[in-house]
């Protein structure tokens, strides 16, 4: 938390949702210290705490701030999102075999696959049932084809991984249907709680999309050449697992043929040696991949500022474009 | 399918809710053959077309039969339960690493854990999208609280497990919330979808949570001294990977102090010698740990069928009766 966005981003969304995400917080706790089964709270407590940037609550609340209801429904929301979002990491973390979540072991890691298999079912299930209770279909019908999309694009991916093809156009795709669909559910659920408008609910929910397009590639543009250590995953992990993300494919458009057969080659190898995954590195700085995809990652965070033209010019729609900067120049 | 109960049970079946049964079918075909990506289909259908009993569509179906309400809604229940199946026993075989399910290789021997896991989890997520699409939030309140006991459950069991230790009160206890409370659900929802009166209502949950026990315990059992190749799964699996059920538990309780310490340093092993495990089968077999079981859970399934007395004298009435008696007698 040390940019000086950051640092302004955070101060504003204190002083707007301060209270509102200190009780999302306190919810999160809650609901896994409620649990019966130690390993329950265990598990799911050293996801959900572990320093995650709350980003879909904030989304939620900022956007229920543009509708003039009481923010309690809304933080609730907020908590049902966050641990969706926590046992998506949990799972994803055992697909991907990542040894590492948040510069700490992974909780597969830590835990085993099993418990991460069972334990993110279980908050999945508790999510379902905290939206039954909250007990409005339209929230609930944005979330489950928000998670038919990402867990739909998650099997895509890894299809296509083991393809060993990724054209721009798929990698958009799944990113799309993975964070994108989700990140425009916070938005647009957000809006339902605040009593949002149906022409600022569209607008938030296409700024939504656009943001988790942007995001998502400036997290796999992290991985290229992110501080390690305030990135909080070990830096080239995408590359090492084989996965095509958008620096790489755009250095692969722009390489020689010569060039984009040794990536391929590379890409190939079941265990990539050091020394191969440094040439694909040194490729991508040649070929500008990280810039390229950041370009790209400020179109879309562009488009989804200009969205917000439809909403009331409020502070939290100030905030909404700045989430949209921070999005882009973050650094973790 | 060759038991002469079991044959009796599918004819009447066959009679009474036969076209909803087909309808149901084309229906769980029909979710898994609309996904455009096409490792969802293939591992999807592998595992839902892999000869289950379908005991859940035909309790929803049965439960509705109850009632006077057309089955159309009951047999798009049946589908909703059987896909929501379909994915706790592609996570199950993630979870215990299992080779076999059903006589095949398991989804996770043939695609991989990484593949078997979000598959399931999108499984889930259509069940959800399902379920709001139906619209009703009782149901969606039933399947929601089932599925966090079921997988609260899983939890609790991975943790004796590795704690070494389960009394026939953990056992009850886990089996009750796991495999009951959804049997329950499935008799519950059938009943809201056939119009049935609370007293009904009332007696179809009990009846199935009942069911649900003698199932499992029965399950637990067969993999003892079932037919391999009958069973579909490998005999003696849980006890390889040192799981405890009611036949090994009830013989431990049975056992003298010599004989108990050499099953509890065989269970702790971490490879299973042939050896000793042929040591722990010879002693269930001498304190007849599978008689006790097979006991209890036809005392289970005694009080399951008591219940049914508060239901009306319909056919749909025998045969949950019937279905009672199969699951205590049958052989796979």
């Amino acid at each position: 938390m040390s940019s000086p966005l950051e640092a302004a981003l955070r101060e504003r969304l204190g002083r707007l949702i301060g209270e509102e995400l200190r009780a999302c917080e306190a919810q999160i706790l809650g609901e896994l210290a409620a649990s019966p089964v130690p390993l329950i709270r265990d598990l799911g407590e050293y996801v959900a705490l572990s320093g995650g940037k709350r980003l879909r609550p904030i989304l939620v609340l900022l956007s229920a701030c543009l509708g003039g209801a009481p923010k309690a429904r809304a933080t609730r929301l907020g908590c049902v999102v966050e641990l969706l979002h926590t046992a998506t990491l949990i799972h994803d973390d055992v697909v991907d075999q990542a040894p590492l979540r948040r510069g700490r072991p992974s909780a597969n890691a830590r835990w085993g696959d099993d418990a991460s298999v069972l334990v993110g079912d279980h908050l999945y299930a508790r999510c379902m049932a905290l939206l039954v209770a909250d007990g409005d279909l339209a929230v609930m019908e944005a979330l489950a084809a928000a998670m038919v999309s990402m867990t739909e694009a998650e099997v895509f991916q890894l299809e296509r991984k083991r393809a060993g093809q990724l054209t721009e156009a798929d990698y958009v795709h799944i990113i799309r249907q993975k964070t994108a669909t989700f990140m425009s559910a916070c938005c647009r659920i957000g809006g339902f709680a605040g009593g949002v408008d149906p022409v600022g609910l569209q607008a938030l929910s296409v700024y939504g999309e656009r943001l988790g397009i942007a995001f998502q590639i400036i997290d796999d543009s992290l991985d290229f050449d992110a501080d390690e250590a305030r990135f909080g995953k070990a830096i080239g992990r995408d590359l090492r697992e084989g996965k095509r993300t958008l620096p790489l494919i755009a250095t692969l458009e722009r390489a020689t043929p010569d060039e984009q057969a040794r990536i391929l080659a590379t890409l190939r190898g079941a265990r990539l040696a050091e020394m191969e995954l440094a040439e694909v590195h040194r490729l991508v700085k040649v070929y500008d991949g990280v810039g390229y995809a950041v370009a790209r990652a400020g179109a879309y965070a562009a488009e989804g500022t200009a969205q917000l033209a439809r909403v009331p010019s409020t502070e939290a729609r100030e905030v909404l474009t700045l989430i949209a900067d921070y999005v882009i120049h973050r650094d973790r």
